[in-house]
């Protein structure tokens, strides 16, 4: 099943995507209550093309992240991490984004002039869990899972680096984590490291990856996730990004004024999303 | 004003802490609800001695937390950072913390001996936003904090080492943040930057430090954290830690089953937490 979330008269509303055609559920206002107590979708159906489409969920706590999980990416920026240089770590490499990130798979997103030079783009394959688990075997990890979608780890890398080497600010300015367009259920997806991802800059490909290519499958990063540290309904994990960020681009390459990010992943769909100075939040 | 945090019939309640008397907040269940709508205590006061403390608040993401802010702390872990050595930086160094590493102010805490054999106190003063802003001035900034409470940011040093040296999974076990006793009000408090605080290990001191040797003041942490980023009310901010830890000592010391923990600031009160090896959760 494919589900988006929209504004509606009253608010933010769950629907069911078939084709182009959006049929509500009506009073589920987020993923997470569907997850906690169900809910029927009900016609009459709307058009897609006539909803404002909402990130497909907001989870009410940071964003988990995953960083250096495709090889060629952690290559990449070797030697340009302004002194900051680290052997590949043997275990995947956490942090989080704060739910104040989370902005629309259609909506314009600052650019930040004003804190940062370097705004990158990151593409990532995003989870949803749907059932809390702490110490979860890697054999069952994917039970945990209800679902998948595309985010865009927007990160202003002067910050990465400026913050005692913690990239936690560098990755949480406002409307940096363009989500959606849908989320698709797990039986949908099946094979989570089975899915092409890509990201394209103004119509240019700049990432071309693979979900095979993680170091660290799904399973496994719920699984060292969850060790000591429970995980909730609701909660998001994205899973890394692979090579052909602009940092480690030669020149480097970063988002300017009226630059469009599309951020796609085989099986779900594409973020599109402009990148706008003089913004101070998405819309 | 101080406020408690307890476990009534009913669920979490809080009340108004005066002498050895707490008067309850009735329907009142957190410090969000007492922000946004206000509350008013009405009586019969009850004696604190005979309620279940919680952490006062628990905050609806992250907590942030601030690192490496007082200079003698620094300073004390040079070289013992097991080949991840970075300059003294110029700006906060953030990151963060799950809510669900929030524990009560008297809870038994688990040792996470599983995952874990490094597990370390760090006192702090933790900060409570009443005023949501972004791009805060330093000079408004203490305007929009609600009040002060303590926190031990209990942090598995192996784990901060092993992710890639982001420091979120090692500080992000459950119930590795006990809070409280009490939340006061920033008018009591009044300058944030005069405030001593401690930490006793099976009652020997172990950290005892001053927060006007904080690097950055809560005004400049607020102010910093809040460029490009929306703070909202209910957020916590943990303010750092003085010199002290167990890692940094010769030889290191670090926490063992049955171990005391007290963690105080002046003019809020003590923590005394148990860690106890077999625990899942704070009880």
């Amino acid at each position: 099943m494919k589900i988006v979330r929209y504004m509606a008269d009253a608010g933010p509303e769950l629907g069911w995507l078939e084709g182009q055609t959006v049929t509500p559920f009506p009073g589920v206002a987020d993923v997470q209550a569907l997850i906690a107590g169900g809910g029927q979708a009900q016609g009459p159906g709307v058009a897609l093309d006539s909803l404002r489409l909402l990130a497909p969920i907001v989870p009410q706590r940071n964003v988990f992240c995953v960083g250096w999980n495709y090889l060629k990416h952690y290559d990449e920026s070797k030697g340009k991490r302004e002194g900051q240089e680290i052997d590949l770590p043997a275990r995947p490499t956490f942090f989080s984004k704060l739910p104040t990130t989370v902005a629309g798979p259609r909506d314009n997103v600052p650019l930040h002039e004003a804190y940062t030079a370097k705004l990158d783009w990151e593409v990532e394959l995003a989870v949803v869990i749907g059932k809390a688990g702490r110490d979860i075997a890697e054999a069952d990890a994917l039970g945990h899972v209800f679902g998948y979608t595309v985010a865009n780890d927007l990160s202003a890398r002067d910050l990465q680096r400026a913050h005692g080497a913690q990239w936690f600010k560098g990755k949480s300015l406002d409307a940096t984590c363009p989500m959606g367009p849908v989320l698709v259920t797990a039986d949908e997806i099946g094979d989570p490291q089975n899915l092409a991802l890509a990201c394209r800059v103004n119509g240019s490909v700049m990432q071309s990856g693979h979900t095979r290519h993680q170091i660290f499958s799904v399973a496994r990063v719920i699984a060292e996730l969850s060790e000591g540290l429970t995980l909730l309904p609701g909660d998001v994990i994205l899973t890394g990004t692979p090579e052909g960020i602009g940092a480690a681009r030669q020149p480097p390459v970063f988002l300017r004024d009226g630059d469009v990010v599309e951020c796609e992943v085989e099986g779900i769909g594409a973020l599109r999303n402009v990148v706008r100075a003089g913004l101070r939040y998405a819309e």
